[in-house]
């Protein structure tokens, strides 16, 4: 049987009811059969995690001519794996993932469900985009956004990405953003991380917090800088993360 | 207050009462300081996720002359941000992540909590690497992964590793291993992934399960390979997941 339409997997890391997430439905609809399979809620920081110890399920959320949803109780990762094994009948053309609440530029993307997800359909070698805004809030406005993400989404699906490489958008939160610069992911780490706090029982708890530093010299193409001044990144990410260079030294050590 | 000895963290994934990381504790305790940091219980396959939405909490286990023991209600990287940031006086020396009950080799180091606690290390500047062993049993034979485990902290002690590089160090499950060899990762993914199986009321579930499959043509220097050979594989990892060579043709795009 032959299809007219590619077919484009979406998921995300917010959940199935996110807003981003419905944006790239609007966004991409018309330009192929739409299947969204995404957590049945928030997974955020989930990176490649997988669920290996419990079972996990899924349902049909809703069924139109041209787009199909399904939540499902896993990560986002498992949401990809489970759904190109055991749900779709065909390979998808393209997985996008998003539009995530919040920024995954610099060393987010290792610990992003968002690009989490995009990694796992770029290992079944499907062509894979992950698009986050760099606003948290849930009523975030997304057009402009879901404009770039149409843009890179489109270029995918007439070219195609390399084995092993799937890429990462980051759109900053302006209403005219300048254009997108393809950059190097930005080196830097977080600090001060935990906001201390106490449990019903006195005792201490710690939640997640901090701030990014970025590690001088600033590299002058990098995610952060672009974001910072008005431009959305594209960043393209490899699964293969060995360090060819420092493989003959460390051969001096064995 | 000067320290004569290292500092020397260590976590794992398999929980802070796994044999693999008793192993650790034995072969590493003469070469410094040794504070041990790691789940209150198994978090296989959690890469590099952290804790957002609810806060987390620790506790010291034991204490002697050398060794204090810590557990955590966090992922693996939860415990190396809350050990640096909220409860070590000083920054480790040394970070050893195991040693993993199964094998982390190829793309399974996007997936594993035991290398996302060596790549938290490693975001941090501290000389980080993750240990497994191709053995999932509970009472494996760690002997001949910890002798060699041994031989390259001694290795990183003594030399450090450049900024952004943290290793992974696979053993095969065998009493005399070759030796080892440096290596890139493996290309190739999973098939067959799941299981499935009903609950209670009779719904599908499914279970993660699946078969390794490299891709061709099979790189000669890889770490599947040196492992089927015999050979325990060392990989320098890379924090950066940019690939630079792409970032040319992308800019043909925007």
């Amino acid at each position: 049987m032959k299809h007219e339409k590619p077919l484009i997997l979406l998921t995300n890391d917010d959940g199935v009811d996110a807003k981003g997430l419905k944006e790239l439905v609007a966004c991409l609809r018309d330009l192929g059969d739409i299947v969204v399979f995404a957590p049945d809620g928030p997974r955020s920081g989930m990176a490649c995690a997988i669920t290996s110890i419990l079972p996990i399920r899924y349902q049909k959320v809703s069924e139109e001519p041209g787009l199909t949803v399904y939540s499902c109780t896993g990560t986002p990762v498992d949401c990809i794996k489970l759904s190109i094994n055991e749900v779709l009948d065909r390979k998808p053309d393209l997985l996008v993932s998003g539009i995530n609440h919040g920024g995954n530029y610099a060393i987010c993307v290792q610990y992003s469900g968002t690009m989490g997800a995009a990694a796992e359909g770029c290992v079944f070698d499907v062509p894979s985009l992950g698009v986050s805004l760099l606003d948290h809030h849930h009523d975030a406005d997304f057009e402009e956004s879901g404009r770039l993400a149409r843009l890179v989404a489109r270029r995918i699906l007439k070219e195609g990405l390399p084995h092993g490489i799937y890429l990462n958008l980051n759109v900053p939160n302006m209403r005219d953003v300048k254009g997108i610069k393809v950059c190097r992911q930005a080196d830097g780490k977080w600090t001060n991380e935990y906001k201390r706090s106490e449990n019903a029982t006195g005792d201490p708890v710690f939640w997640l917090s901090g701030a990014f530093v970025e590690k001088k010299p600033i590299q002058t193409d990098n995610d952060t800088l672009a974001l910072d001044s008005g431009y959305a990144s594209l960043v393209p990410c490899k699964i293969d993360v060995t360090d060819y260079e420092f493989m003959n030294h460390l051969n001096t050590w064995v």
